[in-house]
């Protein structure tokens, strides 16, 4: 008997009614022409807080008597579990305390304090935050919400599942990002009750594989920063280990290149905003094309929540990536006519000069010389190329950066 | 008597079923929070092709007679339209032909001929694309497709307002950007005819604003470029303007700066990601609040096709808005250990240095002194100004750019 059942979720999904968004599943034709299989995404980041963390967290907050609703309750949390509390405590008229670690970005805290939560400052690491948090809990009598080791969490998530089966009753395979694994626990539990043939894959990110780790009974311990923070998770669930070695199929371990890559692609193919951990979904798919091929796929964009100046980088590095913006290193004499030179070459091989720097004090170049930094807008790799062979047989010294 | 009624709208909505996306219309908790009302998005942008062109286009294309699909169709666009007549034309198997300007973005014609069409790069502007159209339509026995005054077009496009409606019965606002209007035309006539008190108001762009003008009968030239691309339209439609004339409410017309805060606000608040004509109605809505405070208010996120590099900028820019970037100037010594002191102190304050440029080559600045560019990430405006404070206080020359 696992701890959480079909008719848990499907008892949720009643007390869910109104409450959270019952959120969009959409085709996604052009990344399904990319991957070679009919890819669909369920858009758990239009949920009202961004993240599928409200279904949890309402369930949660919705159960509890008058008695420790009154009292109030306890979270620790930097990102999206501790807006899903706030938000829907706040609704339910619950008092909050949500414990961040010291050095949360700002934003993430206002946020939080916008939906009507206390935030309290404590300690330089996410545990340190939940050993105060649970101490305020013994303290002030708070109900502790844990971000996924709780039946009514995991029953919670699952509601994403009635949905999105609803949507897509044919489908083959079901890939959910895993962080503590409450997700995928409820998803994975609704899957194999609608039809035990749906093929259900855990992604995780490489630097975070702790509970393909648990599973495969591997120790060890993971550090080192990583877009996907939302699923960056150092010890998995153990109500949740239980669930995904019983019901999930197969864990993917992706890379951070594949992970930024998918936010991109998620953006620019689809016009669907996904937090590096709402991407991983598709990431798992673009680095395991030949695992979906020709097959009914569908992944939860589990959270749209991205800091804008890393989007930022993400679209401008996904470009340098598609060829589409080049940097392009070049020497020329320190004399008069000579960036005009190269920047009517470039503009003849209809690339749009974009940004242009001059570097005197590089090793390797005559003091008669400079090197010219310039950033090209370009339509593709072989774009770039000529660009390049047209300087190259002008006289100048080039190499792409 | 109309050239279209809500019975050729019921009827182009049965033509498209499963033919083109049911999109979703989600609330906007934090946006409604940001302007006192209760907002709501019709997320277009989520369309086949990431705009609501597909309606209209679909329900022409699949008029057409036989013989007229079998000759093909010609069309005029270097945008939305284009992509929405490509993506349909080939699965319906009719040959298309997209006419664009000779200097159109690389990624608009590749993304267009990926959908199946052969594109004509002809002319320097997008009047003469459409002459060039005109001539093939007539040299080959081509179908024109119109991007907005035909009554099929504005009938497909209406269809949006039904499932606007449906989805949000109370509607007491519905706010439309405007281009050529075929867009508001429809969903005006599925307002009217589900409830005559539902106030709509077209929204432009303070540099194309082609039919306010047109119904105001002032005569004038536009020109500019504008964020807000897909509606940049210099002359409104004859059967567009006469439905607005009857139907729409108000024209607002907002400024770029709000289009592209709009672009901004969306996309950071709601993870919506709109063009700038799709956030052009959200841009209406911020210039007017007085005017929806309190109201049910819905728009139409009717496009999301933002080329990666512009939605950068937008990005970066919106934090600078928000005080959440800061460029600084800082006078120092061209001496050892004065970067340090500067960094120091900012550090102490809280800001996250992102960037340093020395500028030795500024006018008014001794020669034995150096302007110092930092770009420092902040928390919002008041954490700027403590910082430049606090430099000042140290004995530094300081100013914010």
């Amino acid at each position: 008997m696992l701890p959480v059942d079909i008719d848990d979720i499907r008892r949720a999904a009643e007390g869910l009614s109104g409450a959270v968004q019952h959120t969009p599943t959409v085709p996604a034709p052009r990344l399904s022409a990319q991957l070679g299989c009919r890819l669909s995404l369920k858009l758990e980041c239009l949920q009202h807080t961004g993240s599928f963390k409200d279904r949890g967290a309402r369930t949660k907050l919705a159960s509890l008597p008058d008695e420790a609703r009154r009292r109030g309750v306890v979270a620790a949390s930097a990102g999206n579990h501790a807006q899903g509390v706030a938000f829907h405590a706040n609704r339910l008229r619950i008092p909050a305390t949500i414990v961040m670690p010291r050095f949360t970005p700002f934003t993430k805290v206002a946020r939080t304090e916008a939906f009507g939560a206390k935030v309290v400052l404590h300690g330089d690491s996410l545990s340190e935050s939940q050993a105060h948090a649970a101490a305020l809990a013994t303290d002030k009598g708070l109900t502790s919400i844990h971000p996924y080791d709780d039946p009514l969490i995991i029953a919670g998530q699952g509601t994403a599942g009635l949905e999105l089966l609803e949507a897509l009753p044919d489908l083959d395979d079901l890939v959910v990002p895993i962080g503590g694994g409450g997700l995928i626990s409820g998803l994975a539990i609704a899957a194999k009750a609608h039809n035990p043939a749906i093929r259900v894959t855990g992604v995780e990110a490489a630097r975070y594989p702790s509970m393909h780790d648990a599973l495969a009974g591997i120790q060890r311990s993971y550090a080192g920063s990583t877009i996907a923070e939302g699923i960056a998770v150092k010890e998995p669930g153990k109500l949740t280990r239980e669930i995904i070695a019983a019901l999930v199929d197969d864990i993917l371990v992706v890379e951070e290149d594949t992970l930024e890559a998918a936010v991109y692609q998620l953006l620019t193919c689809a016009n669907v905003l996904g937090e590096g951990a709402g991407a991983a979904g598709l990431a798992g798919i673009m680095a395991h094309r030949e695992r979906f091929a020709g097959r009914n796929v569908a992944t939860v964009v589990c959270g749209g929540n991205i800091d804008p100046r890393l989007l930022s980088s993400v679209l401008l590095r996904g470009l340098m990536r598609d060829g589409r913006l080049a940097r392009l290193s070049v020497q020329i004499e320190d004399a008069p006519g000579m960036l005009g030179r190269v920047a009517a070459i470039i503009g003849d091989c209809g690339g749009n000069i974009v940004d242009v720097h001059h570097h005197r004090l590089v090793y390797g170049v005559p003091a008669k010389r400079t090197d010219l930094e310039i950033v090209v807008e370009t339509r593709d790799r072989s774009h770039i190329s000529v660009i390049v062979e047209r300087l190259a047989a002008a006289g100048f010294g080039v190499s792409t950066a």
